[in-house]
């Protein structure tokens, strides 16, 4: 298992049931009766992120992990997103850009040295970027869409948090 | 990297990272001079499970990873907190349990079948099982305390989220 087993593909599948839960969304808001889009600026607490960065700030943990660790560039996005369907498409491109990887690409990686611009001069080991820094990152932003959304009345449960999971008959 | 070294040491790092706002959560009630065990029983919406049984999910999230895959027994914990303090024991209990685990117990058990109880009666291969299910239901669970305290008005950050992180001049 190399660093691109431990977290693309993970990331990809979060990415698309975060997805899920935009279209839960706006189902939810159109039986209310009320835009969906006042979902994109709801906060947990008014000095946190709204829904629009904590996703835009989930997008980018996933893409920049694969990028930063083979020293590619990866697609950038303005954070202007207004809308469920922008937030959305902004989902779409960053699993199709995931989608551009393969585990060969991240093969060896584990141990090499790198200076992602969020560490300010600073340096990791590609590891542990991705097991104390990426993982907890993406992690902590999709879990604040989901307790938004959650606060906001939208039916979620922690099936539509795991997704399906590829287990056989025992 | 095997599958120790992917999620028990980050676990535990994590559970040490719990227990810290844990202590924040008490001072921060000392200071607006309410009863911080008040703090146990707060829910982010009705039909989610209060601090005490997010914190305990993640204990036991992180205490069956391993247990699970080797096939050991892992410690019983009784669902029974009333308090931060007999919360905070819980986790040391489980930070405990996981030091007693070796990187070379999980050796070679990437494609271990097993069959968790939780998956009642369906099996799972164990890196899948860490991936897909440990790892998301642990920063699930551990990201809902996050976002209750932050609700009610513990002053926590993401860089207390993070914790340390092992960075080294560029």
């Amino acid at each position: 298992m190399n660093l691109y087993e431990h977290c693309v593909p993970q990331f990809k599948k979060m990415l698309g049931i975060l997805d899920s839960w935009l279209a839960l969304a706006a189902a939810n808001a159109e039986r209310r009766k009320f835009d969906p889009n006042v979902f994109v600026s709801a906060r947990l607490a008014p000095d946190m992120f709204p829904l629009a960065r904590q996703i835009g700030s989930a997008c980018d943990t996933a893409k920049f992990t694969p990028a930063r660790i083979t020293g590619k560039d990866a697609p950038k996005h303005a954070d202007n997103e207004h809308t469920l369907d922008e937030l959305r498409a902004r989902i779409k491109d960053v699993r199709a850009y995931l989608d551009t990887y393969r585990s060969q690409d991240l093969e060896g990686m584990e141990t090499k040295v790198i200076a992602p611009p969020s560490l300010r001069g600073k340096s990791i080991v590609a590891k542990d970027y991705v097991i104390e820094m990426q993982i907890p990152n993406f992690y902590f932003h999709v879990c604040m869409v989901y307790a938004i959304l959650r606060q906001n009345g939208v039916e979620l449960g922690k099936t539509d948090f795991l997704g399906s999971l590829p287990v056989r008959d025992a």
